[in-house]
């Protein structure tokens, strides 16, 4: 089918403001904050922005009789191309349905559709005393249909884990159009246990099983105090080994992030103010809990993780607390500075290791971008151990781009050789899929069953997640 | 196949002390804990006991040729008639493969077979100063295999969540025999959102996708200190609305347990030295984690819930607090005394509902059994809503039997019409699917196609978990 006509077959669903169907228009989603992304043209043929299941389902059901590629968005801040249009096809944006349809105080949940903004749920919550833990770096602007959709997470998971343990349920509609809700029809049960577990399935599936319009979510009390400790260290060997220290005095801190060598000399270029110590590594151990126990931890970690570090700060002063983590807050943008030309991509930027692999993880990687010419700034959570490297390039060179595809490749392979893997929380889309076979074996034929299941024509956000059928090459 | 016929392809695959065809031999496997296996024949054709994922592969294989049923086992101790040759077929005991394989201390991880105990896992983590968290009633008895399989919990549910929190991959023998790993083929690291998530869709699948031959599980630092508190109510009503006021001042205890007043009863009809107080309802708080912060949250408790019991006591005291634990303890045992000819039966015994309906759920459960003249004892995790009801009846007299059969189904769509699910941990199997329908609509067809995409024959443990094709009948 032609542009046009899907153009005029959509405007039977969508009034003229929520369907783009201009050149500019469907430009401007062709991208995401993913570094493949500028170097292709994944312009979709048209974006439609749904405010009902309705809507939805009529979209994919009209995207089914023509077999037409269906490309669920959220706020377009992944970093996979995950929500981008690489088949053609609709995409479907639903950032701006974003209703907090029912804070369920009695029964610790709330429900959303899924254009809610994480820190506006955050805020809303707030005033009921709940919290929902998970908290993606992108928390001003990822949606919680896309942190579902890519079983999102980010400093807190050490403690509280990914978004996956807190939906109790969804509802979807399916690659036929046909709507379904997972966890329970009429359910508010917070434990439950018949069925199959889709909604577990349909979390991170990255919206190749179908289109979620509906969250159940867990929401948990709001800890009353917190706590930060920072502790520097000359060797970067005991840095994890002062993660594990901690964990074996029977403390679970809600984050334990690490900045080294590489991040503390970009955040101290980008504000010398700043005035982070020169050394191997620093670690920022958040606690939080009842004012009493965080304190309890608080002075535990300083007795535990002194005995390795040159120095260890403890602090619950808010003024102080926010000085402590100033610099793992601006390190993202710092690293865009370690020189004026260089951009900071993100590509290789979210491998997960053994916790005893870190260490090798980060010298090895400083290795390869030194082999690939290639500025690299490491940071992440080392307590699960996710690490974001950011390298930095200069866009204008095709050599630089080039070289820092290399890095990407050699840091993902990297990953899976050290028994990690290729993503902590970032997703695959269509620029990790070219590892599934690697990472997964024959997992991947499992993977394919279900997808051909649900989807036989593959019109569900084709080209992501899954390698193509009979290789393990790209989109 | 006749089942000579199958002994003897058998014999190619096992040793004959690791292969059981003899009758007497067979029966044994014909029951679990449920009500249901009382009063059917489901004697299997044959028994299996691999030591290996060949093993298992190789049965799984026969049996595919064959198109004979395969069922997994655990321990037995399930209420569901989950691991019952309810079709006949060959029963794949798994729990004499009960290898700890590897407890991987810097990786926060263990890798076990299927057969390993809960207890003696725990125990065996104690020495590294590690736990799995879930807890089952039947930790003496129930596999790890088992629990993965019906995603089993218990009482600290409400903050450790349940066992798929904890199993970072799988290793599966697929109903074609196919072996695949989940959650990466070589990994461990702890995060991971590569590909579709098999792990989750695998734990409490209950059999019928494959069958686990091996287990990655998270495991997490041991807590320092715990502490219980006990509060008495004279009226029932205020029971869950102390729970949520403990929520509301930030708390999340490890567990919360009820014994309404028909629990009381028995308890105190069966040990009168435990001579609780007669009451509405008793609540049990457990508090675990630091010994500062425990302190601090017991005597929060104690204020918060004081304003609602008539007494609230709290305990870090080991003696103390197994004293104040005691009635919960033996509660179970209790209610089979309620009368001197009575049985406690396994049969509408695990509903959970939404926290704000407890009371309305715990009102009508018994004038349910007064209406059918059954006596029931009602205790559970209130914390999240999963009411644990034990019917007593003299197992002789069928029409007791019979009403007790009406009991239960009325409870199931009593937890239905509230908004809750018919099991909250113990899982669904054969007594359970009937309502498949009623609890998950459209998404039962979901739940079907994933089936038959992995088991076109239908040869994974059959009979549980979905509804027969074409009705809502049961098994």
């Amino acid at each position: 089918m032609n542009r046009h006509r899907l153009a005029s077959e959509l405007k039977r669903i969508f009034p003229p403001e929520r369907l783009l169907t201009g050149n500019l228009e469907r430009r401007m989603y062709s991208y995401d904050s993913s570094f493949l992304a500028r170097f292709r043209n994944y312009t979709p043929d048209a974006v439609v922005l749904p405010r009902s299941t309705e809507e939805v389902a009529a979209t994919v059901k009209l995207a089914a009789r023509h077999g037409i590629p269906v490309i669920p968005r959220g706020a377009g801040s992944g970093e996979t191309c995950g929500c981008l249009a690489v088949r053609g096809g609709i995409v479907v944006d639903l950032s701006s349905w974003d209703a907090i349809e029912e804070v369920d105080v009695a029964n610790m949940q709330v429900f959303v559709r899924p254009g809610v903004v994480h820190y506006r749920l955050n805020e809303y919550l707030a005033a009921y005393g709940l919290f929902f833990p998970p908290d993606p770096g992108s928390t001003r602007m990822c949606t919680i249909g896309g942190m579902v959709a890519n079983n999102s997470s980010g400093l807190r998971a050490v403690k509280y884990g990914t978004t996956e343990q807190y939906v109790l349920g969804l509802e979807v509609v399916l690659p036929d159009g046909q709507v379904i809700t997972t966890g329970g029809v009429n359910c508010k049960a917070l434990k439950n246990v018949s069925g199959l577990n889709l909604s577990k399935l349909f979390v991170g599936s990255e919206g190749i099983l179908g289109i979620i319009t509906r969250i159940r979510l867990r929401v948990w009390p709001r800890p009353k105090a917190r706590g930060i400790a920072m502790a520097v260290f000359a060797d970067l060997e005991e840095a994890p080994a002062a993660v594990l220290d901690v964990y074996r005095s029977g403390i679970l801190p809600s984050g334990i992030e690490i900045l080294d060598s590489s991040a503390i000399r970009a955040i101290n270029m980008y504000n010398p103010e700043i005035n982070l110590p020169d050394a191997e590594a620093i670690l920022l151990f958040e606690v939080d809990g009842n004012p009493a126990g965080v304190e309890w931890e608080g002075q535990k970690i300083v007795e535990v993780v002194g005995k390795r570090a040159i120095s260890v700060e403890w602090a619950t002063n808010p003024g102080r607390m926010a000085e402590l983590w100033r610099g793992r807050s601006v390190v993202a943008v710092a690293a865009a500075r370690l020189r004026p030309d260089g951009s900071r991509i993100f590509a290789g930027e979210d491998i997960s290791v053994p916790l005893n692999k870190v260490t090798e993880a980060l010298r090895r990687i400083k290795e390869l971008g030194r082999q690939y010419g290639v500025a690299v700034v490491n940071y992440g959570h080392i307590g699960d151990g996710n690490i974001h490297t950011a390298p930095v390039i200069n866009l204008e060179n095709p050599d630089e781009v080039e070289r820092a595809n290399k890095l990407a490749d050699a840091i993902h392979r990297l990953a899976i050789e050290l028994g990690g893997s290729t993503t902590g929380e970032h997703g695959v889309g269509a620029v990790r899929n070219q590892y599934a076979l690697d990472e997964h074996g024959a997992a991947v034929n499992t993977m394919r069953l279900i997808k051909k299941a649900l989807d036989p024509a593959n019109i569900m956000n084709p080209g992501k997640l899954l390698p193509p059928e009979g290789g393990a090459g790209g989109a």
